[in-house]
């Protein structure tokens, strides 16, 4: 298996060398421009390494992995209007440079645009299999979008249910992501079945990772504002954690804080920070992180190909997984 | 080919068989209000009488049938968004009756859903076609809105420009309609291409239809309100042809009338017919109407099945195309 630096040239060359229509320009500029932002295009270096774990080459599966790029940054832009989001990646985002209507329309042909990259995956059967992936996943996505739409606006929300949310919402991509990438490559079905495991398990225990860098982490390490989410009345799992484990007078307290804005931003993170601390919570949302790990590896170990192959695709997540928290 | 109304109850019963999920309901619940707004189901009608054409039953073309139809009211629901549409057939919009998030969301996973219905189409390699030939139309129809919005700021549009627009907005959809159903019953390419060709030329001759309508009309025949596109200072076929061929003098009086609001509509309409009318506008309108139909007639004829096998079809498209003016 290439390594990282060299999957993403190809990546970056296959999107040179396949770029949206220039006409109209007011549709496809801002698909254009979501693309330059600098994602980290980890996505479909995961369909390229899910590939080359049964390949020496991954060229045949660079279409399903722009097709999964190109979902991504769909996901993004129509996001970001629900979100009201100004920005992303410090740039403005789509709907705040030209409009919502823009921001729609071009979210709408770049989906469209993915099931274009994925209609052109070799043949006809392989495509029908990564079409049927395609077609779950993304329904996924757009339920766990709703899930955190409704979590926002809910009193109480259960662990079980926002591990449910940020498993659809963004974990099970990542495993799509690897499964689609073995499919290409005709891998047995079993294996595919364990890389898509590996992804959507990795992928919850980043989640959990990011709530937990978002209070606890370093600021420039994390590269984010840190405690966005304790000002922003967000509710992560250390909240969730926090109000199942703590004792009733810390809940009232968490719950009081929730209901503040961030007038006093230093004194809010210090009180709700020194909840989280006194319950263990980190610990214990550390804990939780872990076991997906833990089974995540499970998935990648049953993965019947020699260990040698897996190296590349193994120090990645690991890596990702092992930020400072 | 069984008439229409047989083929409009095969497909109520398929939709009914074959329902969004129930879970997440704020997502798909207003899936099923847009689908309930009483629709005509032309589209779905046509992929069933494109298959028709070719086999006695048309189940096989159902779940095509029914993306066709879900991508078309995915559209509606983003392009009300757009044109910030309070109503549709007299009943709030979904942006309206929930909000812009849910119409956007909502809007995507009913996209999702059509490729979802696609992908149940037969064997893999029907499955292919259909996704190239739903790709390239849903491609264009994004492109058509772009142009539409484009047009609505732009001084000058030419009638190549516009006939192009809703070429790509409307008139595809309708031409891929039936080569689908005709695709799913292994038609030779040929056939499925007239059958693409005349549901596109027939398309643009209902969307010019429409324009004439909409100015001359009998209101209740029509069951719109009539010359709401003079009212909104529409630029349609209508005003196009008049900047082309009207006198100078012509030219800058509809320019004055479409500065204006809706202030005095009754003046304002009856100004601006008479433009029309002492410039023939109505008559070349026509004439432009019916050269595309009979270039569409041309195409269902070159279809090489007995000419009884068609009548369903070709009395439907006629009808819909002799609605009074």
């Amino acid at each position: 298996m290439r390594d990282l630096p060299q999957l993403l040239d190809l990546i970056a060359a296959f999107s040179k060398e396949n770029p949206f229509p220039t006409f109209p320009l007011e549709l496809y500029e801002p698909c254009n421009y979501i693309l330059t932002l600098g994602g980290k295009r980890l996505r479909p270096a995961l369909v390229l390494m899910g590939h080359e774990l049964f390949k020496d080459t991954s060229e045949a599966a660079l279409p399903a992995a722009w097709a999964v790029e190109l979902f991504h940054n769909f996901s993004l832009m129509h996001d970001d209007i629900m979100d009201a989001a100004p920005l992303r990646r410090s740039e403005p985002t789509v709907h705040n440079k030209w409009n919502t209507t823009t921001a729609i329309l071009s979210g709408d042909v770049m989906l469209i645009f993915a099931y274009r990259f994925l209609a052109r995956c070799g043949d006809a059967d392989t495509v029908l299999q990564l079409l049927n992936i395609f077609n779950r996943v993304a329904t996924e996505v757009c339920e766990g979008q709703q899930l955190d739409i409704n979590f926002e606006t809910r009193a109480n929300v259960g662990i079980h249910e926002y591990i449910r949310m940020i498993e659809l919402k963004t974990a099970v991509l990542l495993g799509a992501a690897l499964e689609m990438g073995a499919v290409c490559a005709n891998a047995p079905a079993n294996d595919s079945q364990h890389l898509y495991e590996f992804g959507r398990l990795a992928g919850i225990a980043f989640q959990i990772q990011d709530d937990l860098l978002d209070t606890y982490g370093d600021p420039i390490k994390f590269g984010k504002q840190v405690c966005g989410d304790i000002l922003q009345n967000k509710k992560t799992l250390l909240v969730l954690k926090t109000l199942e484990t703590a004792p009733d007078s810390d809940c009232r307290a968490l719950h009081g804080w929730m209901q503040t804005g961030a007038e006093n931003p230093a004194e809010k993170i210090a009180a709700v920070r020194a909840i989280f601390d006194r319950n263990g919570i980190p610990a214990l949302v550390s804990l939780e992180k872990r076991q997906y790990q833990q089974k995540a590896f499970w998935h990648l170990q049953s993965v019947q190909v020699p260990e040698k192959r897996k190296k590349v695709l193994k120090k990645l997540v690991e890596d990702l997984l092992e930020r400072e928290s």
